[in-house]
């Protein structure tokens, strides 16, 4: 268990939204948040999975909905920690501590919220190792973990709580739903887990590597390197193309953003023309008809200045960028992981190869 | 309290059906379910309002969603006892008795088949005194009692507990997404009241109502009496006009059965061509683009050989008809109940007129 520092979490902010692979949400409400929650004195303590007892309660949180309106809708930092305290009262019990269902984008920032309110601390973990759009694209899932109870909470004062799900994807269907009618967005406290649960099927370490990732990038500014070489280099990522981005079509329907962006390539990638498409995360890199890349393997836009990751809801026109392939977890990449995330998971008819065997 | 007859059960389906105003859902299948359950032994107690203590618990329920789906899909009885257990399981308490949220269709029939499996008494009322499509057309709403917890259950295994609503509008709201996403068809558990509020706010006697007047159409066939005229003395209606069905037009939306249907006049009313609009239950009869009856007022179309009434699900082409209106329960005609329920409430921009003024 450590106490983390105002540095780690801008770090974190900076990290959790390249590894956002596009969605979780701008982090920048929530580092917003956490700076004014430490100026006033709060500190939050991570710990390891390995800390926590087998039978420990653990909150899994995230705001759920379509990412453009997580931008529109401001977040208060005690809306997530809402959802937790209506699962505690649900459960009749307290939470030893609290983990992202995703460490990606702003979900990445949202169990240091709930933890500030809460005082508990925040579990090193979650169980994408990157972001998702639906809930049923978890690691608890692909393990077969139960599902049910979900709380949900929409900050003028409706609440629910989907007590059991025939499924993941009815859980996935019903909150969706519900988050759908809040606005496209929803704080939600997830089925809780165990200690033994975490420590066996969550993505352990993955807000250290987050906040190390961000320390990278950090750090290449001040030396003047370059931050695309640093960020491949820190996640054993590998560059596909450099270019600018010349349209974008981007729809916010049934609680997702969904669309595709174009990127010429520039440079020495000038002959390269691609398109990405994304339902709230970047799901396919298409290149003359074909997939170049694709999910589970954490499709990245980076931009060339800053270093920065560009989720779906900001990509725009003009923009020059490099699009990067990341590795995933490897439980995704087994057969039981790929029926959950892979292309036909999200409707494409090829199946998954990946960037990093040719 | 009173035990019910199997007979009592016959008039019951007859009676709510012609009460539902069109919508509440076919009681066919709720009859057919209670048909078999007596023969297996079961009886249902009634009981009056005033044998309620203040503080008991008391389930309010009713199937929600589209008619015409709740025709499709069978109802099982133990799905509608399912939702009040899951509430019991929420509470952490016992119901005392269960009442229906709403007498119409075959809701009237849903609470008796809820306490054939739980084993309690069916309280002699309900919060419409007739059916309304939307959760927060009720009495108790008019009231001002508090719209949670409502639990709601798919019988495929998903159940969930709104557990906050910031009004009755987003109790329904919350609520009627669930439902949708169910296929349009939930059992549901409404918030639960007291003895108390039972007493002070209930529409008393309506069970009891809906079977005399099932009692009065059934008599009035084994005489050969005009059901019509029956019907009109036994609930102080009025006839409206006669006519033939020319045309209906239906759709299935959002959890709800939207549309209209033509009726044009016969023998001494053929000078009149109507049109009467419709949200699961008739809202507007319209002639000449005028409103000749609406809400809150219940609009009844009724079998002009038979006497039974014919619901949104089921009005077609051809049939011979006979458009009545009937008073509404009082409360619904005070400002705050024109509120919830009047023209205005479903989106109409005239005031509300009783036929019965003229």
């Amino acid at each position: 268990m450590r106490q983390l520092s105002a540095d780690d979490i801008e770090a974190l902010a900076v990290g959790a939204w390249i590894l956002g692979a596009g969605g979780g949400g701008s982090p920048y409400h929530g580092l917003l948040n956490m700076r004014r929650l430490y100026r006033e004195g709060a500190r939050i303590s991570l710990m390891q999975p390995d800390e926590l007892e087998d039978q420990d309660d653990v909150a899994v949180v995230s705001m759920m909905g379509a990412p453009l309106v997580i931008l529109e809708r401001l977040v208060d930092a005690r809306q997530i920690a809402r959802a937790v305290e209506a699962m505690q009262e649900y459960l009749g019990r307290r939470f030893r501590a609290v983990m992202a269902i995703e460490i990606g984008g702003g979900n990445g920032i949202q169990p240091l919220m709930a933890a500030a309110h809460l005082g508990i601390p925040v579990v090193d973990a979650d169980a994408m190792g990157r972001a998702y759009p639906e809930a049923q694209m978890t690691s608890f899932a692909v393990a077969n973990l139960a599902p049910a109870p979900l709380t949900s909470v929409d900050p003028r004062g409706t609440e629910a709580i989907i007590s059991r799900a025939a499924s993941w994807k009815w859980m996935e269907r019903a909150s969706r739903k519900l988050c759908t009618e809040f606005g496209s967005i929803a704080a939600t406290c997830k089925a809780p887990r165990t200690g033994a649960e975490v420590k066996r099927w969550g993505i352990g370490g993955t807000t250290s590597q987050a906040i190390r990732l961000g320390e990278a990038v950090q750090s290449a500014h001040r030396r003047h390197e370059d931050p695309i070489e640093v960020i491949l280099r820190t996640e054993r990522g590998k560059r596909l193309f450099a270019g600018k981005v010349t349209a974008v079509e981007r729809r916010t329907t049934e609680g997702f953003l969904r669309g595709r962006t174009a990127i010429q390539g520039l440079g020495a990638d000038r002959d390269t023309a691609a398109e990405i498409e994304f339902q709230n995360e970047w799901l396919v890199v298409w290149r003359d008809r074909a997939p170049l890349a694709s999910t589970p393997e954490l499709i990245c836009v980076i931009d060339n200045d800053t270093g920065e990751a560009i989720g779906t809801e900001l990509v725009r026109y003009g923009q020059r960028v490099t699009v990067i392939a990341v590795p995933s977890p490897l439980i995704f990449l087994t057969p039981a992981g790929l029926a959950y995330v892979g292309p036909r998971a999200f409707g494409y008819d090829f199946d998954f190869h990946s960037v990093f065997d040719a």
